[in-house]
């Protein structure tokens, strides 16, 4: 088995660059850390996709049997320092083929539509949250922080692998809804806008959230079926967007 | 008005210790950091409790306007880098009184009870959901992360002033609702349980939310009317808690 232990090693460098936007293009490649992720991987990618696991001896000591058949580096201590994302990392990164882009959403199921959100721990649970909601996938929009980010990467937990996860423009998305006579709702802040709780239950259509300071674009509120409204029971000012989301998915989803 | 410029003061030192849970102890104060929060503890608290603003001569330029017949002692860069909990501070800060110790909680409205809850972030979007869902007050049982750390107040948003915020064991909580048959729900990740969706809207109840890895304590589990289960539809393995916490909470309360 390979072992790399300087940082300064070619390879490192290359697989460093995956937690840059422009390296993971370039290479169409992501970089997950953790062995909840690497587990999550293991379980729902197909071998073809798994380009390498990274490991420390301590990590392969522990991990090592659910590991034979896969492709492993062991790496040092401070290799692990310089790819992982926070002060201590457990030691175990895995890289994985980008997926190919989807040009064509089939407006079939729920779908959660992202404009604008910026903090990737909000994106990474409204991503999760919408898994455990039953919906088909969530649509990145322009504006919208990266989905291989790797702050998303923790706090989707391994979700972009059981939802389709698209970067697309939202006015291009919404089109394609509206060509299927699918409902599309968006979400404001705006008392005078309908309260979620008369929507009935339904399989098929399209929620958008915005942007946590800034709420949805303007032009976009103009182009959805109806815009919801969570009210407000005390004098919190608002709800955090990834709450507002899951209140509004369980809500509104059938099943 | 005074102005200090050292972070070696001794008053700066004795604020300082207010970012320890054994300093707001001794001084039965805690320290609010951000123009947002510093705003909404001027529009909430009376002027007895509000014991001094700390801001630097950029804040206090652009907010002195609302600061006239409050206590405001100006400071440095370097003094709010040390009082600061981010790495860039906004640098204006506020010393408040700790409300009083809450000895007996009047079981009336919905009640969030908080077991072993460990991120700060998670428990201050709770207390904020909670404010939002017009709830009475958020019990911090044992073991949960202290109301008045830094990045606690941060996700509150100011909803303590809005809401009962208590430190108390819950064993002894449970036993007031009991006394006055007021239903209590537990949380698990247990498709056994009871669905949620099955609770009719209340406005009397307390809710318990447990650990993030571990969920409520079994001794808890056993002293509930029910205890409720959010069925994931997809293949997430659970929900993060505060976002299990906002759909149950939006979902039983009636209003």
């Amino acid at each position: 088995m390979e072992r790399i232990n300087s940082k300064q090693n070619q390879r490192i460098k290359i697989v460093k660059k995956l937690t840059t936007a422009k390296g993971r293009k370039q290479q169409h490649q992501y970089l997950l850390e953790s062995w909840h992720l690497v587990q999550a991987a293991l379980v729902a990618l197909p071998a073809t996709d798994i380009v390498m696991i990274y490991a420390t001896d301590d990590q392969y000591l522990e991990h090592g049997a659910a590991l034979t058949d896969q492709p492993v580096t062991l790496i040092s201590e401070a290799v692990a320092q310089e790819l992982g994302d926070t002060q201590t990392p457990q030691g175990i990164f895995l890289v994985c083929k980008l997926p190919g882009a989807v040009s064509t959403i089939v407006p079939k199921g729920a779908w959660l539509l992202l404009d604008h959100v910026q903090d990737p721990g909000n994106i990474g649970t409204m991503v999760r949250t919408a898994d455990a909601a039953g919906f088909r996938g969530v649509v990145f929009g322009t504006g919208t922080a990266n989905p291989y980010h790797s702050k998303v990467l923790r706090a989707m937990q391994g979700s972009q692998f059981h939802l389709q996860v698209v970067q697309q423009a939202l006015p291009t998305v919404i089109k394609q809804f509206q060509e299927h006579q699918v409902p599309i709702y968006g979400t404001e802040l705006n008392p005078a806008a309908v309260n979620y709780r008369t929507i009935s239950p339904q399989t098929d259509f399209a929620l958008i959230m915005g942007n946590e300071g800034n709420g949805m674009d303007q032009a976009l509120l103009q182009q959805t079926t109806n815009n919801l409204y969570i009210p407000i029971q005390g004098h919190a000012e608002s709800l955090n967007v990834a709450i507002a989301a899951a209140v509004i998915m369980f809500r509104i989803t059938a099943h």
